[in-house]
């Protein structure tokens, strides 16, 4: 965007903005000109959480739900049913489904669905983990919530063949959400509908 | 938009990103797992730039530009001619009349305009110091360029009674219709003072 080197150290804060998703130049060059009006102590906090996040936050080796303690605060919680887990494919849908409130069974995030144009198989998901976590411990049902778009229903698919087998009752949410959107951002009454509806797989 | 701790490390992450103009919670929120995903290395640099932005970049002396050398790289530039001075409210303003390529005069940056809505008094603003500038230094014209608003043209008006008894000539940047766009588009306003601006045809 600058033709020119005006402030070095500026330009790589812009630069830094503008990477970010759905950040463009002329937002960057807002953002960091924001910053500078920031208090020193604000600033240095960010600067903090940036790399304390990097550094501190791992993958729940119970669920591979994002976490700063292990394992994280749904497999901590003995209040929750563990003979029941929801697989989803990012932390952003297990927060969504957690906003409802009414669930308060298990998780397991898959990190993905399997996508064959973008190179995603199986075996780049927590699709191993999930099928040693069933072997090991008692479950009664898995609830699909992967995405209701090609690769969401492709993966709940490949889930159900595996798990069906081992006698473990295999659901889907409901199509409550509307088919090609994404379940983050469903609103919490038709997250609520989709698990209330949920159905056996065939 | 979290009502528990999941992850006090990353929902910090997240209210960070979230305070930034403009970052509503659900980009916030996107935003702070995307960092996740990045090299410890791109987190780190990102996190330094921000506090060395904070830390490295002051004000020029002279046009009170944002620089990390001092003055500023307007301001040593010696092939750029001091005697006309383009006054503008941010440094956003500065870099955009740069990007156009044909000024080669001197700045000088406001970092506001007069706004008693908004608690602005001139004194908040670096007039004062383009005033000390003005009677320091040989100066032929001011190039007024704030924005053609409300607080724009007040800035402008003030700063042209207290610049023209110094026998300085103050100009204002032309007001019309913005080359590309087409007059059935244009706003009264915008149209009164482009039939008003009318310059005789080459």
């Amino acid at each position: 965007m600058m033709n020119y080197q005006f402030s070095p150290v500026l330009n790589r804060l812009m630069e830094h903005f503008g990477r970010l998703p759905g950040i463009g130049p002329k937002t960057a060059q807002r953002l960091a000109f924001y910053m500078l009006k920031q208090p020193r102590d604000r600033v240095q906090d960010f600067a903090d959480a940036l790399t304390e996040a990097k550094d501190r936050v791992v993958e729940c080796p119970i669920c591979h739900n994002l976490t700063d303690e292990s394992p994280c605060v749904f497999c901590r919680d003995e209040t929750r049913d563990t003979g029941l887990i929801c697989v989803v494919e990012e932390v952003q849908d297990l927060l969504s489904i957690e906003r409802v409130r009414d669930y308060r069974g298990a998780y397991h995030v898959l990190h993905g669905a399997i996508s064959p144009m973008e190179g995603k198989d199986p075996g780049d998901l927590r699709i191993q983990e999930l099928l040693n976590r069933l072997a090991a411990t008692r479950v009664r049902e898995v609830i699909l919530a992967t995405d209701p778009d090609v690769e969401g229903e492709t993966t709940a698919l490949y889930l159900s063949r595996l798990i069906r087998p081992m006698g473990i009752r295999v659901t889907r949410i409901a199509h409550g959400i509307p088919v090609g959107s994404n379940l983050e951002h469903a609103d919490t009454a038709t997250l609520s509908q989709a698990m209330q509806g949920r159905r056996e797989m065939d």
